[in-house]
């Protein structure tokens, strides 16, 4: 049974919450938050015990792994703490904004040797592994071109845009590791943008609407596609092109009704609303894995350094929109 | 270059007229309709003649064979004539509306040889036909259940119904024959019917939807559903389930165009609206599978015995109606 | 917090099992099996004591409502024992493979005003009940015909179809409820049915294929189509036909992946196996709603009556198949 | 009545043969090719008559059209000499592959007021052309992001390679078209290309896979994906992000056909499998289009200056991949 202390509970740290109390070999036991309230809260709700503070939860006897679901802004620290406390760690995407910062978060933490995963929740989707299994075993030959399709279902408060470091390196870094993901190292980033959808966003800084370039070390080509808001709702899809074939994994919904009437036939249902409903199964299977890879001692399937290479990604997106050149990364 | 004089020049018959000046192999000569002004317009548009009678345009030299598509009461006389005067005969379904009638007729006819092909259409659909070679070719095994959905968009007038011999015998008779193309011989018929779709059609003595289960001689079963009004078009769709496998042919749209919005998503377009639309591919082949088997002397697809045993299977389905009991034919 | 005694710990008993513990207002306190070593795993797994006897469940302080997962021809008497001691009673589908005993189990429960659902799960199933609640809210108008499909991916062992009660009271059972569901009562049923799948079958005296028709008593007409083996695997679909439009529900997948290649294109995956994955989801929500229904007083969905009118159902299509008629039910 | 003479009788201009030939308002009565067998076979199959010369077949006096459809770097000469004899002429793609000859060109016969048209057949897709005029009606708002897939089924030869011009003058330059089309001026161009496809494309200079990033006057992106070899077939999709939907036009099959098995569910069939066959109703309506406009006077969709536009876009594709530079037009 390996303990939780879960370090954040917010929206997305109490969806962790319930998956850690539901693992039949996870267990929650401790939970932080800035807010006290909110980690009463959670820790009520599945039995755990709230700390007065980081430190606290990390110098729990019960506590064998933390799981970071903090402001992005902590998590350099958080990572760094609990390596030092010898504790695996689960962080949520992504692991900073500033790669310098993340590089020497990881100069710092190398030599303990931490068991470190970053939550990069889609690689674990049940369709987008299938076509990741089905391609590395041959079934499409070798890939080409990879689509990935990523649209928000509607803009984050201005707020949020403030402080999330752009579209790149929020919303479209997921997108950079599922590139990564599909096609290994990428060694060109080429980005095309604009504010098309709220001008606000624009006088915020970002960009709300992008369109990525990526190539891959064995030549292979990605196209990202990025809004920040969708009117049909979530829409996540990948299409992976190869030599012998291609494999796609569409959007999904909670019934599979469809509706023929007189101006629409075969009509289906609205789109799973937004990341929690959409990656549910995909959440489970990561914290699912990450309580493997601890058990077994093996290395997890997204590492800091895979953190750290999306993240790159991102920054060389945001300077080719700035340039209008492409950009070449060390690979 | 096969001469044809067509015999009814309306809705149906103008149709048929285009694809015979359009096919390469046939033309058309002579067009006979009861109001001459109809025949007229349609003999102008393509080159044609109009014929004063029947029996003119079956005297004329330049006829090789005729395609009837007058009323359903004129079938069995036109077939007798143009018979005794050696044209080869594509007449469209059904022969007659009593089977006594169309019995007494191929007694008298039988003994000329006459190549007659009744116009069951949906036999050379190219996707039902594709499902029927298909499964002839083995892909799903033995075939053991047949489901037909086979919805008019709305009801035709009640002067219709009237004179149409009834849903069984008029709309019904298509997938009856359908049966038969993929699951050969019937020997059992059972068939539940109701009026829930207009009042006016219980009042003419008909009925507007029903649902018919049919046992082939092999043991497979089929089922029929039909309905007179169909309120997002006309629905037409095949499944063939088998041992090894099940094959669909679905329905058909103008465009492969879909929407994604707020309220619905991978929503289709509507169907296309009605048979002369949705068949359009199908009267195509019954046309030039006719003028095939005409130059080469072989025999049609679908043959006046055909024609007479969907017959049998409609009058079956109303006696089961009727008595709500299975009726068992000779098969 | 309900408390739950299970009785009956095979494959469907383990199942519920694990539902009951995770549902966050029930839990699983004890549980009975003919077999003590099965009774003992289930009970370990989810933290229960194991039942000498189903009487030493029954008599258990903490026990609020029995789950009956036994062998169908126990179920009479476990819900009769169980209503006498006070228990609200879930029992699996069918009540009894015999409908006077179900009758006169009822004569003998109803003075005692028992809390009874029986596990009819597809009426909770999310796609089925959406297209349930959406024609109830009037989306298609009247319903007029209802298309049922339901085929298993393989027959069950001969010794199980000799104690089943045949296809019609263990397979379409599911059906006919279904049936009811969405059309209310049904007042005619016509069945055919055959040996096409396996000899054995027919050798047991059961069939292996059927097609159903029912009327409903507004006129409403339904057809079930049943096959215990399906090379694709296990096929349940619903097509409801209205006035105004027409609802379907689909088969269901593990992912939404499809593949294009040289011979096929939109190729989607294998279907969810068995009802266990593909009725996930339903048998949660029956347990929620079964667990709503005792809290709140409320009568649930699917009542001991209901699992009579299936069972008559099955009974008049077992005449139908026989006699070739048309059987009439009181409705 | 328009009568056409077609110049060239290759395989693209035998299909634009058959359809003036079956056109009802259009007729061919001369045929060009330098081949004289191939002009022979062309006329005589519907008709027509070889002209000896493009000079006698422009002198003739029963032809006030004419169809261009001869090797790429015959066209100017040809559109020029047609000009000059007050044809209307109606040229497949491209122009040229020398944006200044086609620019020279139309400073030449511009004061001549020719009717011209460019074959850019896509515009005349049902499909496309639904989701350009819904767009356009406003359904899906402000269009945002536009995505087209462009994949050919197998390469040319490359002895074609050798005098194609490229893979964006003469594959992509269709669906530079069709962003133009979609999104109106175009005023930057990125792209990304590589041989990953047949190295022997590479040595001859040319590229076999390409990504390609526009962005629209409106702020509008775009997005090309295309490769010279697609197992699968020919691959032909658009899709059009707006503000309040999404619009997309998927492939074409010849039959609506899905089998269902073991291994794999709804599977389709391959899909039609080249230009002919995918955009036979394109070209149709192209010619349609052209006959209407000579007619009634009015400006063909496709002008002189939108075969200059693609060609420019496909130049600044080129010099991006060169340069690794975004390329702004003039839009």
């Amino acid at each position: 049974m390996l303990r939780f202390a879960l370090l954040g509970a917010g929206r997305i740290g109490r969806m962790h919450a319930a998956n850690l109390a539901a693992h039949p070999r996870a267990s929650l036991t401790w939970v932080y938050d800035a807010v006290p309230a909110a980690a009463d809260e959670a820790a009520a709700k599945h039995g755990a015990k709230r700390a007065a503070s980081v430190e606290a939860a990390l110098a729990a006897k019960d506590v064998d792994a933390v799981l970071i679901a903090s402001p992005t802004d902590t998590h350099v620290a958080l990572i760094t703490a609990a390596a030092k406390a010898g504790k695996a760690i689960l962080c949520e995407k992504p692991i900073d904004l500033d790669i310098k910062r993340a590089d020497a978060c990881w100069a710092e933490i190398a030599p303990l040797k931490p068991v470190v995963m970053i939550g990069f929740n889609r690689r674990f989707d049940p369709s987008f592994k299938a076509v990741h299994d089905r391609a590395a075993a041959g079934e499409i030959g070798r890939p080409e071109q990879l689509i990935i399709t990523s649209r928000d279902p509607a803009p984050p408060p201005i707020s949020y845009i403030n402080v999330s470091g752009g579209l790149f390196r929020d919303m479209a870094i997921h997108d950079f590791d599922l590139a990564r993901y599909f096609l290994g190292d990428i060694v060109e980033v080429s980005a095309t943008a604009g504010v098309l959808i709220d001008p606000a966003i624009g006088a915020a800084g970002d960009i709300d609407s992008a369109m990525v370039t990526l190539k891959a070390k064995s030549g292979a080509m990605a196209f990202i596609n990025n809004a920040r808001r969708c009117s049909y709702g979530y829409d996540q899809r990948i299409e992976l092109f190869g030599e012998k074939g291609m494999l796609q994994a569409g959007n999904r919904r909670a019934t599979t009704v469809t509706f023929n009437g007189k101006e629409r036939t075969e009509s289906h249902d609205a789109l799973l609303h937004f990341f929690i409903e959409r990656y549910r199964e995909a959440y489970d299977a990561e914290v699912d894995h990450f309580v493997d890879c601890v058990e077994k001692g093996t290395t997890p399937l997204v590492t800091f350094a895979d953190g750290c290479e999306a993240l790159r990604i991102a920054d060389a997106a945001l300077e080719s929109v700035k340039t209008g050149r492409t950009v070449r990364l060390a690979g």
